[in-house]
């Protein structure tokens, strides 16, 4: 559990930590996020409310950006991580990406949008949201994605990173670029779109073959 | 040219307008913002650089967000929006978004993640990087995808929108959450690997068959 919580943070030796009070902060914090988003959340709100001292915040978290964005990982991490897991690891990577842009498209996405902006201003935030959210979520992609092509879902020749990012990357794009509505039906295509090109030749040809082929190349 | 310049901005009726000022004004910004990025860009500083007086920039752009995004897309739309004409959509296409790429992994990129964070923060600046920028882009990006369909370089049954997305969305996510680099080979895979999902059936099957199809469905 411990490690889980504290993922990508150093722990300092030695220090003993009160795990009671540490939730406390994280949850003050998430709550205030999602009254007022980043513009409204101050060290001073989160204290107050959690019953806890700025000073301990501040051994703890390094600025207020960092205690945002792991109160928002605590929160959300649950429900992002929570991977289906049936036999087709193909299916399991749609119901993951389907997943995760219900979540970015509600109240999530726009704290999501502010920390991510947060992130390009100032660098020990921008390093942190890739070390503890970005990086793990990248991992976990990048293990279902290879266990579809071990399975023999997704070709062999098909670069995986490049894959995740196509199937992320326009989520993200709407989310921060365009602004453009992150709905089911998009979702849906954007999975047909991009996985229709790297299934298996043979899944492919079968899927696209409404006429019959009838020549050889 | 004054209609493309002022893009997406409402010129108020009957006001004149020195475009040898706007111009300078312009380009002191640009320069500044090279120089220094968003974190040291003012509009005295913008103004003691153009010899410009700060109520002729606040009677021009609303903010500093609205004109840093003005002198950047002045700067860059010769580069961005010079797009290739040849026989093949595809092969304008391709090289278009190579182009993008190369222009975002450079510095202006990193001007680019600065204006589209400020972007988050500034609902004014927003909305004017979504019409001035985003909007003119997307557009052209549609255009060039429905002349490929229309060729049948594309099946007929793709969602043009969500393609656009599918080869655009990528290059933002590295540029903006996963600050993976951008690299010419990654744009060559992403292109492959999308394009090659949406090709004309026939075209998609001589691609991949790399073995004589003898088999029918």
């Amino acid at each position: 559990m411990t490690a889980k919580r504290t993922r990508g943070r150093a722990r300092s030796p030695g220090r003993p930590r009160s795990d009671a009070s540490r939730s406390a902060i994280l949850k003050a914090a998430y709550q205030i996020l999602q009254e007022g988003g980043f513009a409204g959340f101050t060290v001073e709100g989160v204290a107050a409310r959690a019953g806890a001292g700025k000073a301990t915040i501040y051994r703890w978290w390094q600025s207020k950006g960092t205690l945002a964005i792991e109160a928002f990982l605590v929160a959300l991490a649950p429900r992002l991580d929570a991977l289906p897991q049936t036999d087709s690891a193909l299916a399991d990577l749609r119901a993951h990406v389907h997943r995760a842009a219900t979540i970015y498209r509600g109240r999530a996405g726009q704290l999501l949008r502010e920390l991510i902006a947060l992130g390009q201003e100032d660098s020990q935030t921008s390093r942190v949201l890739r070390t503890d959210f970005v990086g793990p979520r990248y991992g976990e992609a990048i293990r279902l994605l290879e266990r579809a092509q071990q399975a023999g879902e997704i070709r062999r020749d098909v670069d995986i990173e490049v894959l995740a990012d196509a199937l992320w990357g326009p989520i993200f794009h709407r989310l921060l670029v365009s602004r453009m509505p992150i709905g089911r039906s998009f979702v849906e295509k954007l999975l047909d779109l991009v996985l229709g090109g790297v299934a298996r030749r043979d899944d492919a040809r079968a899927a696209g073959a409404k006429a019959p082929i009838l020549t050889t190349k």
